[in-house]
């Protein structure tokens, strides 16, 4: 882990993420993360397709979601430093909805593994600019020792 | 959830989920992947920068990854069957990686929400072409019933 960005000296339970605000979802965005993804699926691209549906319009899809979730964290931890990450989705996320994303430090844990490296559990969550949760989730970082 | 694919009663402890092969991972996907999410960590994009930060080169977003992972179980049961997914990640995916996401149910519970909907859980797992895991991860799902 040579590009860590934070050490675990530099974390405590009750820290806070700095919160990731993401520029309000638009349709291109959908089509980007299709094109970068392969998943096609036509409920996130064809209003009629998700109006026949049932979903009354195109929706982002959950992963794109989540993966702000996930880079909230390694913008602030590093990339690499996410060992598990798992999320509860909780709400819809439509065009134009800006989800921000927030989290906390609820555990530290020791080194037990010669290594020196700490866990840090976290809480984290994104909501939306109504301040409803879209996601809910916890994951765990490791954290290189300054020492 | 009217754009159901499977119903509860298609599925057994026990049942596989059809596999899901990505294309190999190419490095336009990974600039793809940025453009999408707006995570433009130079890590997955710069192989100079990959290297100097120890890791030999440019490696694919775990998010990505992970959305290969969602997709698998979506392209089985249908978007917005998916309720809650978590993942370790076990391994790098590199340029080149061809990623096959597998699963399989683990349980089926009844409904108790009296709207006749099952929960399933799923245990999920990718694997490099080589047969190596790059995750392993759960999954719980809602399928509805025929009846």
């Amino acid at each position: 882990m040579k590009y860590a960005k934070v050490y675990a000296e530099d974390v405590q339970v009750g820290s806070e993420m700095p919160p990731l605000a993401k520029s309000p979802i638009q349709q291109i965005q959908l089509t980007r993360y299709a094109g970068a993804s392969g998943d096609f699926n036509p409920i996130h691209q064809d209003a009629a397709f998700a109006k026949a549906a049932g979903m009354g319009d195109v929706f982002a899809h959950g992963m794109l979601s989540m993966g702000f979730v996930a880079q909230s964290v390694t913008d602030w931890l590093g990339v690499g430093s996410v060992r598990k990450i798992g999320v509860r989705f909780a709400a819809i996320v439509r065009l134009g909805d800006v989800v921000t994303c927030r989290g906390k430090v609820v555990a530290k844990r020791p080194p037990k593994n010669g290594d020196g490296t700490y866990l840090v559990d976290l809480d984290l969550w994104a909501e939306n600019q109504k301040g409803e949760k879209v996601i809910t989730g916890k994951a765990v970082a490791v954290l290189p020792s300054r020492t």
